[in-house]
């Protein structure tokens, strides 16, 4: 059987006058297109803007939620409010994306956590089966692309929501198959050579190999492509390359 | 015939800790509630109490949107950004709103733009068309809440979108069926056996009394009931009543 | 020798159209202001106003700094910036509220951290370390309003700032000399009597009684009078009157 | 004599995640900084790591200050609020930068406007009135940066304040000696010779070339920038050089 994988990419990130990535050249590579919702980043015009690109190259949207931050570009880690406003504040993103794409002709298919709250989330049971409960509000049909091993992962699968698991490039993994803390040594895989073995080795024989030498099992749906790094186009532009020479069909997930 | 007219109230212009208006009490005596979308006033939370609030009532709801402008409150004239630009954001706006009254299953009915975008746009056609073609964009089904000639109301018609004519008990009119400017001696009506006249008039007789003497014809669907000044609720309750007692009855205009 | 306590009023805290507290009430009252700088809430308008009134009302002014979070009010606790990204954003309000304060020709005479800044800064030696950094390098002639018993007490002192010693009348004592957490039972107190009993034992006997029953030294400076909640003028007047009833006088520390 | 002019460039415009312009490679070009106050651009962190480097270059700093409008980067254009608001908005930027530059040993020497607020004053008497009213609030030895013929230039000669006169090397003037507005033909000038050819003859010859073939005399003493355009910095780099081998010395007008 042939080895797919989806290649999704965070964009629309852009705010008024501020531009952030190279969301067209980025849609000519990924398949699927995780756009921020005017609470860490990206307005209306943005949104629209990117929707509709990623339509004309069939590239699949979802909503790409977090705290409400500009500042901090989501990147801040933010508690203390009530969980049920912070439901609501996910469920208000969720659905405003979705009316956007649905007025676009171009249906939202996921929806993948930004910055802090995707990471918060990621390790906290409450704030993962929050951030389940916010998707299923708006639309049970909806996928919520998520790391192996994580909180929002078995959030998801408990509350029959699905999942798309996603897995990175450039990052490594602890034996608890989480992603090493970027304050910790190693974290970054900075050889291409070595990220694509990784991404490899996941794929195509389902292992996530660890820092600790183990081999836990995954079956991964999406590759994460990082689109606010300088040359971050051609780095995905060589991925994506080397995948597909070493026989991986790329492919939204969405349409799997 | 009986006549009746719809009473609506803007509201659900709280944000975060800060709260303007008793939402609750005037819930109790209006029949359409247009609420704030976030731009101008308003968030998520606010909105969907706002909205659970509306449906329990039976208060049919609306969006409210405006331009971009938390500081100003919607207030302050804002120019020089492209139109498709302000377009999308009102879609976006009407779209966010809808999809959380879809949410709460207590569908949107109608529109009204807030403040300085709704006094700029009931006297420019470019505005008004812009205005006309955002809410249908998003549901041509949509009921726009505009003045009676107003550029708002031609551009409405022009395009086939529902109206509902709105009047005001406390500000007079010029000659051209206008509000007479805030700027100009005589523009608001403090007296409430005038405000209460002026109403009869125009709701039973079907007549605008203007400042020059003129009495132009007019078919109102929804009265101006003002939230966020200091005994607003009071002074509803006893609108409300002085309209009930002269044999008006109260009704949205979205059921009508 | 007769006792003596200043009483500090957070103020200042409305943001455009957004009204928060009776700072005019307020100000008849309290002997020193701590005035938001726009960042978690108030903006210039409101900071101008804010200083002429305490000017014209012989009431000391401080900057109220908090995190850049307008929509949590300065109460969500925020972690993840770079801990001198954080320091420059204090600066900069104290930095701005200074020479607002000094334009008016009433000089500003402390700092006093906000919400969950304040909360975060009182357990946490680093944070305290950065708040003095912050005030130090603004000017260190400043006095910073803090708890005893706080890190923030103790990263002053250590850095050689002057301290404003801070207690609160309607919030109980555990046996560190910290606030008991809202969280807990009894960490709020109801009572007037008690809470008045609780301040004359801190400020005449120089003891706080805690709810294990110790009675840990104190040198109280000032006492925190709430703004923002209801009543909040009518029991703050009740508990100055009660304060003076029993030979307390009411005077700024910072003519102290 | 050796004719001398100044090089300003706007810049300080990033603002949390988001980076605008090339602020370490224009530093090493112009000799004074127009920097954000973050009101529609800017924030403390990139205020302060821009005024430091500004001091290692040697470059003066002054305020950039605008309307409060982060989403429209103060290039929209909002009126309705009342006069003295804006004028305090104007007073916190001033003294917010001024208080930064101090903290940095690198005392603040101008003032700029930006965007729709420097082109509405440019040509509304009570608008020009009030920017300089703010200006000599905060300090009356700072300098205004403001174009020739214009109501700003005349309401700061009129209050005794001092103008560095500005000019532009891309944009053409008419008649009256004001720059043709962007949306009239001919209002850009695309050809380096040209734009070189038109600054020399206003700084050398003190002669402002029009389109209407008139020449008005100018006394100029710095000229704009641009920063956030592509290759903004060689286009500097290219102009600058083509001054110096024609015997204009750059410098700054602070320090003239």
């Amino acid at each position: 059987m042939v080895k797919r994988i989806d290649l999704n990419c965070d964009m629309g990130e852009s705010f008024g006058a501020y531009v952030i990535g190279d969301d067209a050249g980025m849609l000519e590579l990924v398949t699927s297109a995780n756009i921020a919702c005017g609470f860490h980043a990206g307005d209306p015009v943005v949104m629209r803007r990117t929707i509709r690109m990623a339509k004309e190259k069939g590239v699949s949207v979802g909503a790409h939620p977090s705290f409400a931050d500009l500042y901090g570009f989501g990147r801040r880690r933010i508690s203390g409010e009530r969980p049920e406003d912070l439901e609501t504040q996910l469920i208000f993103q969720i659905v405003a994306m979705q009316g956007m794409a649905a007025l676009e002709g171009h249906p939202m298919t996921h929806v993948k956590t930004h910055g802090a709250l995707g990471n918060m989330a990621a390790v906290d049971p409450d704030l993962a089966a929050l951030c389940v409960r916010a998707i299923r509000a708006v639309d049970p049909g909806l996928i919520f692309v998520t790391l192996p091993y994580s909180e929002t992962f078995r959030a998801a699968e408990k509350a029959g929501l699905r999942v798309a698991c996603e897995i990175y490039a450039d990052r490594s993994y602890t034996d608890a198959g989480e992603l090493t803390p970027r304050s910790q040594p190693g974290a970054v895989i900075h050889d291409p050579e070595q990220s694509l073995a990784q991404v490899l080795e996941m794929v195509v024989n389902g292992h996530i190999p660890t820092t600790g030498g183990k081999r836990l099992p995954v079956s991964p749906d999406t590759l994460c492509i990082h689109g606010d790094t300088a040359g971050a186009v051609a780095i995905a532009r060589r991925l994506r390359s080397a995948l597909e020479e070493n026989g991986i069909a790329i492919a939204p997930f969405a349409q799997a």
